[in-house]
C-alpha cells in the first residue's frame, strides 16, 4: 500500500479547486480518499474551506470525517451548520461516535439536533448513551450489537441475524439473552454454520462470557480487553441487561489517551493539550507546574540563606547546590516513574515496605558510585578533602532520601485514590530540590563543623 | 463479570497443594482460570512450583499461558523443560507467538526444539516468521489466515474456508489472491453468504485493500492500524505476495510498548525496565542517566566558581540557582514533550521556524508572569530592587532560551532520524541547567555592573 502522505501540494490544490468552485475535479480527487485522511486534510484548511467541503461531500463520507478531525475544529464546523445539516450526519453515524459528536454541542443545539434525528430510533439509543460518564464502560459502548434470544432455534437466530447484521460494521460475537434481556452466553458463528437449524439455541450457546459493567472504568475496561485479547466485550447494566458493546478500537484510543496524560503529567502538563493549541491553552496547562516549581526555588533559596555563615570559607558548597538539586530531582523522577508505570500495568504486588528497602538499596548503590566520582573531582579541583567528603557524603544520602519520596509518593497517593501520575514531574523534582538541598547543607555543616 | 483478583490467599493455596502434590484439587482449582490470569498466579512462584504447575496442565493451555508470564521467568521454565516439551507446547501456539517464544532461546536450543516440532507445516512457517526483525511487521505477523483464489467459485471457497478457519482463532477477513498468491483485494464474509454458489469469486471480491509490506515499522503498522481502524491487515511480500496477517491485539501491545519507552526516557531510564527488575537491570537503566546529571552539576560549580567575584556583595545570587536550574529544567522538559508527542502522533507539520517562534512567546509570556512575581518577592524579601531586577530579568531570558533549546533539540534529532524520546528528561534538563546558570550569571553581570 502506498501509504497517504499530506503534502503542501495537495492542500494548495484543494484550496485552488475550492476557491474556483470546481466541484466536479474535486469530487473526483476527494471520492478516492478514506474518511481518515479526509480528516487531515480538513484540519489542514480554514473554516469557510472545511465547511465548503463538508457541505459538498455526502454525509456517508462527511459524518466518518467529522469524527476524525481535531476536536476544535469540529467545533467550529458544527457552529456552521444548521441543526438539521448535523442531524443528517448523526444519523449515519453508530450510537457511540454520534452521542460523543452530540454530547459536545452547547445545550439547546443539543435538543435541536436530537429532535431533527429522522431514526427514532436510533435517536433513543444515542439519547440512552449520552447519560453516561464519557470515562466509563457507558460512555464508551455502542448500541450496535448482534444478540439472540436462547428459546430462539438456529434458523430463527440466522434470520434475525442478518436484519441485525445490516446496521453493526464488525460482527465479533453473537450474544445470548433471555426473554429479559439478561445476558447469558455467546454464540460462535462457526458451531452456528455446523449446527442443524432446528437447534435450539439454549443447547449450543457457550454461557461462559466476558463483560464489564455500565459503570466501570473506561481504563478498567482497557485492562480487562487487552489482558485477555478481546476484540469485542459486551456491556450489562446493574440487573445484568445486555445494554451494549464496546469494541477495540475504541480502547486502542483509551490507551494511547491514558499514556498521554501520564506522560504530560510527568512533563508537567497538565490537561491535554497538542503542539497546535493555542498559546493561551498551552499557558494554563504549564504555567501552573512553572510556578510550583517558582515556588520550591524561593523556598530553597531561603535554606541557604539560613547557612549563609559557610559562604565565606566554603563558598565550594553554594557552588554545588544545582548539582545536588538536578541529582535528586532525577532519582525522584526515575523511582517514581517505575511506580506509576508499575501501578498503571498492575504490576505492583506485596508490600510497600518491600518496595522502599529495594528502592533504598538502588539509591545507595547509584548514590556511592557517584559520590565516588564526584569526590575524586572535588578532592583534585579544590584540593579540599573536607570539603570533598562534606558534598559526596551528602550527595549519597539526598538520593537515597530522593529515591525514598519518589517510591513512596505514588504509592500513598494510589492508596488514597488519587492518580499517582501527578507525583512524577515537577511536583517530585520540586519537592525533592528542597528536601535535597536542606539534606546537603545539614550533612557538610555536621561533617565541616561550623 | 468477577474480576479476576489475584490474592496472597489464592498463592499461599496453590503453593500448599504443590507442596502436597495434590494434583486433583489443584487442576480443579486451576481449570476454571484463563491462561492470563494462570500467568500473573505463575509470576508469583518460585521457579520449581512455576515448573510443577506447567508440567501439570495440558499443553494447550500452558502453551497459552508461556506466552503471557514475565520474559525472567518463561526463560527459566523454559530451561527446565527438554526440547521436546518445548515443543510439544510450540505446537499449541500460533506461528506468531511460536516464533515470539523460540526466537528467546539460545542458538542450538532453537535448532533441537524446532526439530522436535510434529507439525512440519507449522514448523516451516516459524522458522519463515524467525527470520524477521521483531520490529517489522515480518515480525508482528502470523501466518494463519484465510485466503482465497480469485478463479474460485463460491461454492469451492466456502468449502476452503472452513478448512483454513479451522486453524485461525478469528477470522477478520477473507483475503483474494491469483494463482501466484499475489494479493488482489479481499471478501466480505457477508457478501459471501447472500451471493450464488457458482459466482466466480473474481466478480464478487473487492479490490481495495489496505496493507502494509513486511519490512515496514511495528511502529508504522501500529499508525496505520490504528489512524483506518483496521482490526486485522494483511502483509505482503516484495513481490506484493501475501505472507502473513497483523491483528489488531499484537497492536495494543506495540502502542503500549511504544508509550511506556517514551515514558521512561522522559524519565531517565533506559531499557525496557520494570519495578519488579532486579537491582543490577534497574541500575543499568537509571545510572548512565545520573552520570549525566553529575556532569552537568560539574560543570555548573565550575561556571559559578568563574563568577565568584559576586559572592560577597551579591550572594543571593547563589541562593537563585536552584531555582533558574529548576525552571530552565522544567519549561525545557514541557516544550520537548510536547514536541516529542507530536511527532509521535504526526501531528507536527509546517516549518520549525514557526514552531520556535511560537515557543518563544510562549515561554516570554510564562516567563514574564513568573518574574513580575519573583521581582516582588526578592525586592520585598531582600530590599534590594537591583538583585531583584538581576535575578527577574535574567530568569525571564533563562525560560526563553529553555523553551528554544526544548522546542530545537527533538526536532533536530527527528530530522537526523534520531529517536527524539531521548531528548525529554534527563538530557534536556541537564543541558538546560548548565545554559540556564550561565546565562543567569551573564545577565546578572551586566545589570549589577560588577
Amino acid at each position: 500500500m502506498i501509504p497517504f502522505k499530506l503534502s503542501e501540494e495537495l492542500i494548495a490544490q484543494v484550496e485552488q479547486l475550492i476557491e474556483e468552485k470546481k466541484d466536479t475535479v474535486l469530487l473526483e480527487l476527494l471520492e478516492e480518499l478514506h474518511y481518515a485522511d479526509l480528516a487531515e486534510i480538513i484540519d489542514e484548511l480554514n473554516l469557510d474551506e472545511a465547511t465548503y467541503i463538508i457541505k459538498l461531500l455526502d454525509s456517508e463520507k462527511t459524518s466518518d470525517i467529522l469524527t476524525e478531525v481535531d476536536d476544535d475544529i469540529r467545533e467550529k464546523i458544527l457552529e456552521n451548520l444548521s441543526a438539521k445539516e448535523i442531524a443528517e450526519e448523526i444519523d449515519e453515524l453508530d450510537t457511540d461516535d454520534a452521542a460523543d459528536i452530540i454530547s459536545e454541542l452547547p445545550e439547546e443545539r443539543k435538543q435541536e439536533v436530537i429532535s431533527e434525528l429522522e431514526d427514532k430510533e436510533h435517536a433513543k439509543e444515542i439519547v440512552e448513551l449520552l447519560r453516561y460518564d464519557e470515562d466509563s464502560a457507558g460512555g464508551l459502548m455502542a448500541k450496535e450489537l448482534v444478540k439472540v434470544n436462547e428459546n430462539w432455534n438456529v434458523l430463527t437466530c440466522v434470520k434475525e441475524m442478518r436484519k441485525q447484521a445490516e446496521e453493526v460494521t464488525r460482527v465479533h460475537s453473537i450474544y445470548v439473552v433471555d426473554d429479559d434481556d439478561i445476558l447469558k452466553g455467546r454464540l460462535s458463528l462457526k458451531d452456528l454454520l455446523t449446527t442443524s437449524t432446528r437447534t435450539n439455541i439454549s443447547d449450543v450457546y457457550i454461557p461462559k462470557v466476558d463483560y464489564v459493567n455500565v459503570g466501570d472504568k473506561a481504563e478498567d475496561v482497557a485492562k480487562v480487553m487487552s489482558k485477555y485479547d478481546l476484540e469485542a466485550i459486551p456491556v450489562v447494566d446493574e440487573m445484568k441487561r445486555l445494554v451494549g458493546r464496546i469494541t477495540i478500537d475504541d480502547i486502542v484510543d483509551v490507551i494511547r489517551e491514558e499514556a498521554e496524560k501520564d506522560y504530560q503529567l510527568a512533563a508537567g502538563i497538565t490537561q491535554d493539550v497538542e503542539a497546535d493549541d493555542s498559546i493561551w491553552q498551552l499557558t494554563r496547562a504549564r504555567l501552573p507546574w512553572l510556578f510550583l516549581g517558582l515556588l520550591g526555588g524561593i523556598g530553597a533559596a531561603a535554606i541557604m540563606e539560613g547557612f549563609d555563615k559557610m559562604l565565606e570559607s566554603y563558598s565550594i558548597l553554594f557552588f554545588f547546590t544545582p548539582l545536588i538539586a538536578a541529582m535528586a530531582g532525577n532519582v525522584g523522577v526515575q523511582s517514581s516513574a517505575i511506580i506509576v508505570q508499575g501501578l498503571a500495568n498492575d504490576d505492583i504486588k506485596g508490600s510497600i515496605n518491600n518496595r522502599l528497602w529495594k528502592e533504598m538499596l538502588l539509591a545507595m548503590l547509584n548514590g556511592i558510585a557517584l559520590a565516588i566520582i564526584l569526590f575524586i573531582v572535588v578532592a583534585i579541583w579544590k584540593n579540599d578533602p573536607i570539603a570533598a567528603l562534606a558534598i559526596s557524603a551528602s550527595l549519597v544520602v539526598v538520593i537515597i532520601v530522593a529515591g525514598i519520596i519518589g517510591t513512596f509518593i505514588p504509592l500513598f497517593l494510589d492508596k488514597r485514590g488519587i492518580d499517582p501520575a501527578i507525583a512524577t514531574g515537577p511536583f517530585i523534582t520540586t519537592s525533592n530540590d528542597i528536601f535535597g538541598i536542606l539534606i546537603y547543607f545539614l550533612i557538610a555543616k555536621l561533617i565541616i563543623g561550623i
